[in-house]
């Protein structure tokens, strides 16, 4: 079996012109992985095409580079490739799904546990904290010492998806790429501040409105807050506004899984689900069409009201805990 | 100029019996490099006296050892040298200064950037980020392999004086021992829990009444938060629960300084101050015979109502932002 990773590299390295596109409501490491990687390729001398269905989260625009995502897919003839980061699955392309599909080769960079696989030339290592690890990887089989900008973007992407060096993915390898980072000019504090403490005060009042909403089950071990849309219009706020907020009722020493339902637009919620160490919610996830990794999922749930899905995903959680306690 | 660092090597490598002390109001730096620092004497067969004149806080009651603590002092000529940890000067040292002072050799090992001078022999780095990092250093230089406790209690020190690599004082040096660590077995997602999802509902409902007192001066550019011990009653909760508190008001983009101000017992105040890299408030606490580090340093004041210096302080640091906006 060749090696994924050289395989990619000897591509990117005999081409010229690349599209990367990364999943819908991207994170930081969906972001920071498709900008480091542009920004590699462009000090290859390549040309880059970044595609993004969505305009950048305000808490990314940061990221150097991001000014540069566009909403439009070039024609296919225009480019050599297709390159999807940190892409679960193939409906995580969005609404231009097919058409992402249609670009040949498409190369697969990803990382999530639940990896279900798609594209032509495909590079997933499960274990990894980050698809940032990989892109740091990929530049260095590719010989390229990563510019002050990638290096950024790519700690960004690293300690995006670590909750800087917290989450049970963070491996001796996450510290190892980590150093190399700084000691390629990256600031860590700096970046720590972009992605932490980018808090306006609409959104500590919306964080206090929400942690008034924290109710316990079972013995206090499954915890969940939520932010209804009354909440957003009272503190001036958006669903980008509730970014790391589920990180408060995980952060109770007696909780094992935090739920964070929020009430988006047009009768739907976003559900996120995160555990500490033993159980898995991608599996619970799962269930109701969503996806995601042991420790840290979500689900897209349409025309349901927001108590009336939480008594069922409610059940789902108490078997959880109680399958794995056996 | 003979090394510091070898010179105690040499010291502890052929002396026997230890008193390890460190500065009251010990934090995770001050009691994980402790703690690390008496496994590794006892993996190498000596003799460990734990001293700290305060019990410890139950937020920290999780590091290996930690009952270990007495707040009794043995005799003098019952050890062959005291050691003082993470001490910025020997005020710091507590109620019992003078006795400790009085055990020779005094070994200081520290990392404040504004320590001042005591003891017999001495080795201080301030441009480190804890002294965990030193202490690890020193593990090295005496040829100890940390146990797996020991290795815990240094990544618990410098993860709980780096806040988990976000703050200014993380370096190269930090991702390389933080690295070495997991490879020693310690597992960093184990210990951020410990140190950062260690809330009980009761700490919740404190940070929730804090956040609402949150006040914003000079263009946002100045936060306040503080807790009342009515607030500390009505929620159940100690000066022990608020930990990492101000560190929400820091999380405002526009702040550059932020203060917290708990009403301690006995008509006292216990202020803390944080700023992001431009501001030194190490010197504004100085002021007020406070000290700490260039962008965290702490104030204790005795009788004087919170409003009172609040007025006082906050001048202070409307010349801070004025004089460094030159």
């Amino acid at each position: 079996m060749s090696d994924p990773l050289q395989t990619i590299a000897a591509f990117l390295r005999k081409s010229q012109r690349f599209l990367i596109a990364t999943h819908v409501n991207p994170d930081g490491d969906a972001l920071g992985s498709l900008l480091a990687l542009g920004h590699i390729l462009e000090s290859m001398g390549k040309d880059v095409f970044y595609y993004s269905e969505e305009p950048v989260p305000y808490i990314y625009e940061f990221l150097p580079g991001s000014e540069r995502l566009d909403n439009r897919l070039p024609e296919a003839n225009t480019v050599d490739a297709a390159i999807a980061v940190d892409c679960g699955d193939e409906f995580r392309l969005g609404r231009e799904r097919e058409k992402i599909l249609a670009f040949h080769p498409l190369i697969v960079m990803d990382h999530h546990s639940g990896h279900k696989e798609f594209g032509d030339l495909r590079w997933v290592e499960r274990s990894r904290s980050s698809t940032g690890e990989l892109i740091y990887d990929l530049a260095t089989a590719l010989g390229v010492r990563p510019t002050h900008e990638a290096a950024f973007c790519l700690y960004a992407a690293i300690a995006s998806d670590t909750g800087a060096f917290r989450y049970p993915n963070t491996a001796p390898e996450t510290f190892r790429i980590a150093r190399e980072l700084v000691l390629a000019g990256v600031n860590p504090a700096e970046v720590a501040g972009r992605l932490f403490n980018n808090f306006t005060v609409h959104r500590l009042n919306l964080l206090r409105a929400a942690l008034g909403t924290l109710r316990l089950f079972a013995e206090e071990r499954i915890a969940v807050i939520t932010v209804t849309q009354k909440m957003f219009e009272e503190t001036g706020t958006t669903l980008a506004d509730t970014e790391h907020f589920i990180n408060y009722a995980l952060a109770l020493a007696t909780v094992q899984i935090a739920v964070f339902m929020r009430e988006a637009k047009d009768n739907r919620l976003s559900v996120s689900l995160r555990s500490k160490g033993k159980y898995d919610v991608a599996k619970v996830a799962a269930l109701f069409g969503g996806g995601g990794h042991r420790n840290a999922a979500g689900v897209r749930v349409s025309d349901r009201r927001m108590e009336d899905f939480w008594n069922i995903l409610l059940k789902e959680l108490m078997l959880t805990l109680a399958g794995q306690d056996e």
